[in-house]
C-alpha cells in the first residue's frame, strides 16, 4: 500500500482504539466521510448496508452521539435497533457479555456500543463475533470523535501535518482527549495539552506532547485549540479548587483566544457548560467550529460502518 | 388566493400556534388529510418525505401524539429518530436550545416538539433553522390536536359555519382548549366554554365566546361537546373544591347530554378519567367521537408534515 | 384439513396460549420459521409485511424478546412502532385497554404484548380489534418461546414424538415452562418436571406429566433438559430454603447431567444466573442450545407474524 494509491479496504473489522490505525486508514477514512456527506445529500448509497443490523447499545446518556450513528445507519439502509438499555435484561443485572451475545444471536452484525467502564469494547471483540464500533468507553478512547474533530479541524485550517493543537481542561478524564491525542499524532500534528496541574499529570511522559500549566502557555501560537466539558462535580473530588477559580484561570474566551494564532478556531465535543470552560460568546462565534464536528458525525460515521463492513 | 382555488402549497413553514393560519389553509390541510387517510390505505406516497428526517422531541409522556406523528412520518417514508429525552444529554441538562441546535446539524430537517414550557417551540423557530411542528406546549398550544378535532367535527356535524361548540372543563390551562378556540373560530363556528369559574375566567374577554358557569348553560343547544381531562391535582390548587363537586357539577353524562341539540357528539382529546370528567356509558357510547379522533390524528398529521415540506 | 397437507393458512388470529394450537398447525409454524431463516439471510419477504404496522407494547423489561420481534417485523418490511411504556400515557396511568385501543387506531394491525399481570392477552383480544401476540404474561404463558424451543430441540434430537424432557427449577411459577409444557405435550413429548416441592406442588395432576422431587430423578434418561432461571428474590418467598440449598440440591452440572441421556442437550430461556441454576460451564458448554434458542427466536417470530397476518 502506498500513499498515493490509499487502499478502499480496511484491515480493521473493529474500531475501538483510534491508536491502531494508520496515518493512511485515518486518511483515508476521512476521504470516505467527505464522499458519504456527499452521497447522503444525494440520497445514493441508501441500500449499501441494507445486509447489516446495527445495534445501538448506550449505557450512558447521549444525544450526538446515539443519534448520529442512528442516522447514518439508516442514510445507508442498514436495519437498525436500539437495545435501550433501561427497558432491557441489562437493567435487571444481564452482563454485559450476555447482553451483545444476544444481539449477536438476533442477527445484529455491529454493535455500537458506550458504556461507563473503560475496555467494554475490548470485552466485547474478545467475547462475541460481532463487529464492534466504540462510541465512547469510560476514560479510555472516544474515536469516532476524534475522527470527526479531525475531519472539521482539515476542512478548517487544512493539511494538519505540522499544525500546533492545543486540548485544554480536564484531559486526564477525558476519553476524547485521548483519542485525539493518538489520531493527531498519527496525522503529524504537534500537540500541547493544559489544564491545572492534577488535570495534566502524568502526560509530560508522551513523546512529543507539551504540558502546559497555565492557559497562556497552553494557547500561546497554537493553530486550534479543543476544550474540553468540565465534569463539576469531579472538579471538587480531583482538589482542583473552586470553580470560581477555574473559570478565573482556565475559561477561554474571545480575549484569551488572542494568544492563539489569528483566527484560530475553538472545538468542544459538546455539549458545553457554557460560562465555565468557555464563554457563550466563544462558542458561539466565528471562531467556533462546535456545529461543524456535530454536522461532521453523520458522515464520519457513515464511513466508518461502510469501511469496517468492508463496503466502501 | 382565492377561495374558490385554494392554493396547495402553505406560506407556513412551522406549525406553532394554529390562530396564524387563515381560514381557506385550515380548510386546505383538513382536505389534504382527508387525502393522505386514502393514500395511507394504498401505501400511495410512501416516498414522498424520503429527503425529509423527522425529529421526535417529547420532553413530557405521550402515547397518542408521539404514536401518531411517528406513523404519519413513517408512512409518508421520512427517516425518523426519537431524541428519547430521558436517555439523551437533555437529561444532564443540556439545555434545550442545546438539544434542538444538535438535531438540525446531525440532519434532522423537522422537530415535533411537546414540552411543559409555554413557548418551547417559539424558541426552536427563533434559535434553530429546523421546520417546528408544536405538538403540544404548556398551557399554551396543541395545534394538531385542534386540527384533527376540526376535521373529526366536520365529518360529523357537517360544515362548521355556525355550528356551535361547547368545551366544558379546565379551559384556563388546557393547550387543548386554546387552540380548538382559535381554529374553530376560523372556521366560523359559534364558541362556548364552561366550567368552575376559576377554571373560565377571563374568557369573557375572548370576542365572540359565550362563558357559561353551569353545565346545564354550558351544554344548551350545543351541536357538539368537548370535554376536557381533569388534572386531578389541579383541581384541588385551584381552589375547586373537592373532586366530589367537580363530579356532581359538571361531569359529563348521557342524560346531561340532552341539554345538547339531538344527537349531538362528545369528543374528548384523551386520556380520559372516566368517571370524572365524563362517564365511561358516555366516552364509549353512540356519541362519542373519541375513537375517531384518534383514528384522525395519523392523515392531519400526514397533512402537516407534507405541507410544511412544501410537498403536498 | 388433512395432516397430510396441512394448510398454509392457520384459524388463529391471535396468539395468547399455545394451547390451542394443534400439532399440525404448530409443525406447519415451525416447517414456516425454517424458511423465514433461509428467507431472512436472502433478504426475500422484505415486503411481506409491508401493509401491517406492528405495535411492540412492553410493560416489563426483555431484551431477547422484544429485539427479536421488532428484528423479524422489519425483515418482512412492517412498520414497527414502540409504545415505550415508561415515555407513554400509561406511564401516567393510562389503562391498559385505552392504550391498546389507541395503538389500533393509529392503524397498528398487531401487538405484541408482554405484561405482568396474567390474562392481559386475552383482554386485548376482547376489547380491541388488534391481532395479538402474547410476549409474555405474568405467570400464565410465553408462546413463542415455546416455539422457538421446540424449533431448537427438533433441530437437536429430532423428531420429538417420544422423546422424554425434563424441565427443572421453578415451574410453578414460570410462563415460559407452562407454555412448553403444552406445546411440547401436543407434539407428542414426555414431560416430566422437577423442581423443590413448592415450585412443582399441583403438577401431579397434570395428565401424563411425570413430578421429580430430585435432581437425580428429574434428569433420569432425560433427552433434553430445560432449566429455568431462578427468580432469587422469589426463593426466600417461597419458603424454599437458602440459595446454597438450592445450589447443592438443584444447580445443573456437567456431572450431573451425566443422569440424562448421552449428549442430552441443556436449554435456558435466558437471562441465566450463571452459578446459581446452571454452572457457566454447561450453559456455555457443548450440551448447551442456548444460544439457538436465541438464534431461532426472530425466524420464529417472522413464522407467527406472516401466519397470523394470513401471509404465509
Amino acid at each position: 500500500m502506498t500513499v498515493d494509491a490509499p487502499a478502499r479496504t480496511s484491515p480493521h473489522r473493529h474500531l475501538v482504539d483510534i491508536d491502531t490505525w494508520s496515518r493512511t486508514e485515518i486518511e483515508d477514512l476521512l476521504s470516505l466521510a467527505v464522499e458519504m456527506r456527499a452521497s447522503r445529500a444525494a440520497r445514493a448509497h441508501r441500500s449499501l448496508l441494507e445486509a447489516e443490523t446495527v445495534g445501538l447499545a448506550f449505557y450512558e446518556p447521549s444525544t450526538r452521539t446515539r443519534v448520529s450513528f442512528e442516522l447514518a445507519a439508516k442514510a445507508l439502509g442498514a436495519t437498525v435497533v436500539d437495545l435501550a438499555v433501561e427497558r432491557s435484561s441489562a437493567g435487571k443485572g444481564e452482563s454485559l457479555v450476555d447482553t451483545l451475545r444476544t444481539l449477536e444471536r438476533t442477527g445484529v452484525t455491529t454493535v455500537v456500543l458506550r458504556h461507563s467502564a473503560s475496555g467494554a469494547p475490548h470485552l466485547a471483540v474478545r467475547e462475541t463475533g460481532l463487529r464492534v464500533i466504540n462510541a465512547g468507553d469510560g476514560m479510555h478512547a472516544h474515536p469516532t470523535q476524534a475522527l470527526l474533530d479531525a475531519l472539521t479541524l482539515r476542512e478548517a485550517i487544512g493539511p494538519l501535518d505540522g499544525k500546533l493543537v492545543a486540548i485544554v481542561g480536564d484531559v486526564a478524564h477525558s476519553r476524547v482527549a485521548r483519542s485525539n491525542l493518538h489520531a493527531l499524532a498519527t496525522l503529524g500534528v504537534r500537540l500541547r495539552v493544559g489544564g491545572p496541574s492534577a488535570w495534566v499529570a502524568g502526560f509530560e511522559r508522551w513523546a512529543g506532547l507539551e504540558v502546559a500549566t497555565t492557559l497562556a502557555a497552553a494557547l500561546d501560537g497554537a493553530d486550534a485549540v479543543m476544550a474540553l466539558r468540565v465534569q463539576t462535580e469531579r472538579a471538587a473530588a480531583d482538589g482542583i479548587g473552586s470553580l470560581d477559580d477555574h473559570v478565573r484561570d482556565w475559561r477561554l474566551d474571545e480575549t484569551r483566544m488572542q494568544r492563539a494564532a489569528p483566527d484560530a478556531p475553538i472545538l468542544h465535543p459538546g455539549p458545553t457548560n457554557e460560562g465555565i470552560e468557555i464563554t457563550a460568546a466563544l462558542a458561539n462565534g466565528p471562531r467556533s467550529l462546535i456545529g461543524r464536528q456535530v454536522e461532521n458525525g453523520v458522515p464520519v460515521r457513515m464511513a466508518v460502518l461502510a469501511r469496517l463492513a468492508g463496503l466502501a
